[in-house]
């Protein structure tokens, strides 16, 4: 069985492609899909497809325009949704998507380290689990093939 | 027309009392609810009710079950979802109201300060309006009555 | 049985109050709500909200942000929609907020002139009923009650 | 990943032909669906299938009928929806088109000159992204293949 | 507990009234609404409202599309629903209705007298319960206020 | 693209091999499904499988219950339904599919002699178009493909 | 607030009266509605309207129909759910509301003894809170009204 | 066509393994999802995955967490559930998966011994029809292809 999911959270390191490569080692039959990762262009994609905005707010809410529909196409293409939380930036996309995903009715796992414990309970709580490393969520996710 | 408010966010000041009364002098025929904003007991409500727990993430998922009910049963109450970010604590909760306030199709008002407009502009591109005050949010609830 | 019914459609004259005397002359129970009739107010809700916007795109952004708000709360109180078409304008919004209402499985009549018969013919089908007066309109809703 | 894009609006020329060029010079992976482009055979479709009606109102009528069939069909199996309005003509169709998309939670970009800014304004808000030009949607839509 | 009932079926005689009277017997809360009971009423609604139709399918269709107002809006306001058959008559509206109101999670009950066994024998399947009497509908209804 | 058609009504001609036939001459890429056409297995299957049953209400109720499983399963999985009338039996199983399949928000198409306008027009109202011949709705199906 | 609270559960005791009784004294807004608490009564429903039925199996179905369709309306009308565990019985009728409550969004309170903390785990966990006694569960929904 | 069916129940003996050799025998084009059934792992995959627990409720929940995560994804990849009730264990899983697959609108068969009708009988009124061995269960299912 074929499984799509879609990896939520900062875009700030390389942890995507350390999830690809694990699931490739445990030969498990997934296609991840996720957010832009090229933080600029993520940042910048607003003004490169309709021109210079007029100041800061603007440029943003162009940007995240596209951005939300990426994220609304490829989530509903998703079985199953990793929502990775790490130690820094404020990250409320990724609470956004975990929450949009549960709402949803997809199958949810957040990462997050014990120190995101207290804030991230009420989340973590609506989440069908929460786990703090990567290891962890791909084992959950290969438990459905054994 | 009576409408009911959901007021998410933070619980560190009494802005929700702000708000209340501000729709009282404006004499709009709102019902506010909202979280716990007794902090105290909103971290310790699982443990009151439940005893003692085997230690921090227990406590905290215990007290997050509790508030978590008490969401779904007044957010699905209520008509409209007004939630304030403010310029301290992670705030997931607020980001996770609001999120699943949007995917509950409920009518959705941000409030947040300008130095919170990069990290909040995709949830901020996803909620019906993002404004900066308080005065604001009620400006657009009182226009709903003109 | 008290009946809400929301009436979609141009602002440029008083078919409301025309619509809500008839039914009143009928005596029937019904609740009128709308989007906001005062012309100038609706377009510059945006900036009497939010301040000066750059624009002429930012200040009808700012404005259909909140008219759109106004219209998600009392289109889902509403048992009903009259969508009012009339010989003039683009009526875009009209036409938004009739498929919105079908979408929603709200009961829905449009009332169109009969110089309208072809550019609307597929909206027309898709609503309950398409009639060409407000008295007809009205009609139908107090067949209900008989 | 393979995605069908549902392209709404007028089918007074043959944008559609230069949007499927386009994505095919840009090499994604699309699938192009949309309305009866033979603006003739739209019209008379209903008269073709069931025989002469008696008068224009009821050849419209049963028009309609097969085309908004036709486009359930192929909205229902499509990813993206773009709805392309023009200068001339109502539109209704597509500002239909476009409604019951975003209300089906479908993904939803509208392309129309600037000249249309402030007609269309509640409808671009509730979109996920306005642009004005083919090329633009699909930069939009390329980016979610980057 | 005040509950809401609609009452489907045919229109040939007066059993609405006897459900009623059998209710206020009980003392059970219930409000009663219905197609419109007024057969030749029913039949012309369209012709009334919209005036002389050109032929006998174009006056049915528009005398539908109103009662089918009707039933969409009352059926939406109710908790349960009763869809009588009796001997005579296609009924099909009866089907439709009992149909209807099972897709939308409406608690049904089917009266049909010992004949109707066999060809109704799907949708009675489909139904909450299916009995003989109106009598027996009521005990139906009145058990849930034990 | 391919699609999936089912085809409710009656099974007692072969009318479903004379639809299949003339897709395939149409060239059309359609998958056929619907219910069980013998009509013995059809009203024996409850007692083929759970053995006899205690009188004819019993042996009808567990034959229909196995019906009605095989056609939630294939409507499910169909993008179109055609739902035929003739001129002779009960057939609210018919009236059933196609009242469910517009409720599922399935397009469906009609098939009904003229002699049935009247019975069936409310139910013809809610359908997406109604023709009277079997080459009509393959026509119909056939535009989606032009 | 008015809350309408559905009790789930054996009816082998009087728990729903402590229930009742407490929150009386708590002096909480509370509506509760639960199923038939008369077991002999539940258990013979189907006969005593429908008549006698040919054996154990038809009796039992006819009684299960009228007690889902007494569960369906009241639990369609409550706000919260609270189903209760007892050490004996099989219960599964508490599986299947609480299940299903859950199922529908309904905020939802499992009670149950330690003992059957294995048997009820994956239910325990997808429950909004899992409590041991009436008192909590009380504490809880009183929790919603601080 | 592929069906795909969800084998709910207890994990205690094989008869998954007997369905599955059964359907493969019969050429019905199935694939078969379930549960963890192997006792321990599925006992232990909470701690297993996030380390040893603070007590038996404790390491219960996260397996439980993990289980219904996997039940989640493969019951929404389901066309059909299969629920199997034996004469042991309380199977309270077994009623939650019926229940919540019921209301997923899945088609839904329950298997159960002669010895159960009784606790069963509510449950078994809701789905679309009990057995009594897999033997009929797969005949229903194979009804489907005839």
């Amino acid at each position: 069985m074929e499984l799509t999911v879609y990896l939520a959270g900062q875009i700030h390191d390389d942890w995507r492609l350390k999830v690809e490569k694990k699931a490739k080692q445990k030969d498990l039959s997934l296609t991840f899909v996720g957010p832009q990762t090229n933080h600029e262009r993520s940042d910048n994609i607003g003004e490169d497809i309709l021109g210079e905005q007029p100041g800061k707010f603007y440029k943003d809410d162009a940007a995240s325009a596209i951005n939300n529909l990426r994220t609304q196409v490829l989530m509903q293409k998703s079985d199953i949704v990793i929502a990775l939380f790490g130690e820094s930036y404020k990250q409320w996309n990724t609470a956004m998507d975990a929450s949009t995903a549960i709402a949803m009715n997809k199958p949810t796992i957040i990462v997050r380290p014990e120190s995101l414990i207290h804030p991230l309970k009420e989340l973590s709580n609506k989440a069908n689990i929460t786990v703090e490393t990567i290891d962890q969520a791909l084992e959950v996710i290969g438990y459905i093939y054994e």
